[in-house]
């Protein structure tokens, strides 16, 4: 499959694929302890000899490393960000060394509660730590350094992504020249918080959850993770979005779950969408990585929030999406305000789109258009 | 307790309280037979001889036939719309003879699914036949006639209550003089029901729910209810007003449920809210009566919405709210317009408030501001 260059491998992958890296020992700042972290990662283009031609792209909740490439047995829908990165596209791998890891915490190839804990000898599960965006942040950093980048000349990323994207700019003061957050923001809103909380109560209320330890045990908590997912992809739209494309028609798709009073289009769409995230991802990384999400707190650990952004060096970008309602565009729009009011280059630009949250990861060509002036 | 009048009882109840008064064997619209039907229905005021004094109040979800009266030691919190109802106020019980009634399918008394089949003599359970918004509304006239109600004044109700005002208006032209839906339209959106589903699947997720027959096993779906409540109020409340009310605020409820680094107002609220809905309400009335909602379409039955429209012989006062996304300000003026672009004689208001969907159950000023120029 790939290789473990292990710690303190200084150099690119020889080929393009996952590759994984050990990054060492690792204290959460919220607590506790990891003994040692790896991380899974791909890169596309070459990293120059002075190793500053990079670029971090950061993924969404239920996202992998795989941002790039087209459709293939292992990635049926091709990389997560595709129609971005490549040789002239927006994220041009003839000029950038570009590099996508799946988050700490996560269940994609990086350490997170599936894997084996090596005190215990058994996964972590519940036992995992917390670990926070600025921990992922924390992480990519050590990642960056394996890899021998020295500075990056972008970091980017939507919703969870686009947060790490935001922290980057305050945890590593100018250690990216540029920073684009789309759909996200320095704190997540209740509106969010609630509909995160009721994703895990469905896992968590799952008797296949086991307390977070079922893994091995036969039993995994499916339905849980299913309604999670459901939950998730409810604030991942727009109502009028919703309209257009379910409105109140009937379902088109068979059934997965047992009829009552027939089924709408939008049932079924949540149905198989929750059933498409249980066979892929680990639902105790689903509690840790939304939890993560929810904690995330730009000014955390600062006197203020002003404090937080006013340490930001890099030149930003904020992308808001007109439709958004779990990051919503007025609330990334201030979010710019802010850090510009605090002294830092920063810009905002709107996606207008009826798709949502999601928007960053359907509309190329209205993304394409947003990034492009601040790419270039 | 109260008193069951029976069958054919032409009389209004002797005293204030909750009575019981069987309408006959019934056949829901969309197939199946329930052969005796009870309705638990509470009056205030007296009926005129002309037996045309009378207001049918219509109960929202998880509401029930105490609409008005002060907090006692069975309803804690009062009548649910008490400051509506009662002498001088804007429902006038000194002017009219006040009904509301539990609807077919609840669970305080009405006849659902947890009601006792005589053919099998066990609660039917998920065996109770669907019933729909006009299902509801059907019951309710027979009830009215038993009560010996010749016309109504007024008919009115929130969220689903005023959906069955509407078909009340569609499906019996000129019963009621004026109806006045607040917060509904004649079909609710993808939005609403992907929430909608979300909530049925955590209740029919918990293995407790025993394919509905927990009756009598001593298990019941006491997580999965709580879950569905967790998206529901998810849905009556707006972002703003949960940025107002909670933000970002640590809990300072007792803790309900296990600590995850932290818990947030909103979730704790979501908790409370959760395990108060257990304590009084049954599951699967859960799900027929959030079915029902969602199977509701005006026009159901009728060659189009504007013939639908055009059978109503009521002055309509459909009252929006502007926070409202379960159904949504601008929905349901657009109903108000295609009621009048039909013929009937339909106004608008709207109710300015951060309270989202539940402003009907809380912002009485408001309310009867919106309400008093249609009730005089």
């Amino acid at each position: 499959m790939a290789q473990d260059l292990g710690a303190g491998a200084r150099q690119a992958p020889a080929r393009p694929g996952k590759a994984f890296y050990c990054v060492g020992p690792f204290e959460p700042e919220l607590g506790g302890y990891i003994p040692e972290i790896e991380l899974a990662c791909e890169t596309w283009g070459e990293l120059n000899s002075a190793g500053d031609n990079a670029v971090l792209i950061v993924h969404a909740l239920t996202g992998d490393s795989h941002a790039a490439g087209k459709p293939s047995e292992e990635y049926k829908r091709g990389g997560w960000w595709d129609p971005m990165v490549g040789p002239g596209r927006p994220i041009d791998t003839d000029r950038y060394f570009v590099i996508c890891s799946n988050v700490l915490g996560g269940c994609s190839g990086s350490t997170g509660p599936a894997s084996l804990d090596p005190d215990s000898e058994r996964p972590y599960g519940m036992r995992f730590p917390l670990v926070t965006i600025r921990d992922m942040v924390r992480a990519q950093r050590r990642l960056l350094e394996t890899l021998g980048v020295s500075r990056l000349a972008l970091v980017i990323g939507g919703s969870i992504g686009g947060q790490q994207a935001l922290e980057w700019a305050v945890e590593f003061p100018g250690f990216a020249e540029k920073v684009a957050p789309i759909a996200a923001t320095g704190a997540l809103g209740p509106q969010g918080l609630g509909m995160s909380e009721i994703g895990r109560r469905a896992i968590m209320a799952d008797p296949n959850w086991q307390g977070g330890d079922y893994y091995g045990t036969g039993r995994s908590p499916d339905e849980g993770l299913a309604i999670a997912r459901m939950a998730g992809m409810m604030t991942y739209q727009s109502a009028q979005g919703q309209w257009e494309r379910f409105g109140r028609r009937p379902a088109t798709r068979p059934a997965l779950c047992p009829e009552f009073g027939g089924r709408f289009d939008i049932e079924s769409y949540l149905h198989y969408q929750g059933r498409d995230l249980v066979g892929r991802f680990d639902a105790n990384s689903y509690l840790y990585l939304s939890r993560a999400m929810d904690l995330y707190d730009v000014a955390a650990g600062y006197e203020s929030e002003e404090e937080a952004y006013s340490r930001i060096e890099s030149e930003m970008l904020f992308v808001g999406i007109s439709s958004d309602w779990l990051f919503p565009a007025s609330e990334v729009r201030e979010t710019a305000e802010k850090a510009r009011s605090a002294g830092a280059e920063a810009h905002y630009t709107e996606i207008d789109s009826l798709n949502g949250h999601d928007s960053f990861l359907k509309d190329w060509a209205e993304l394409q258009r947003a990034l492009k002036p601040f790419l270039d």
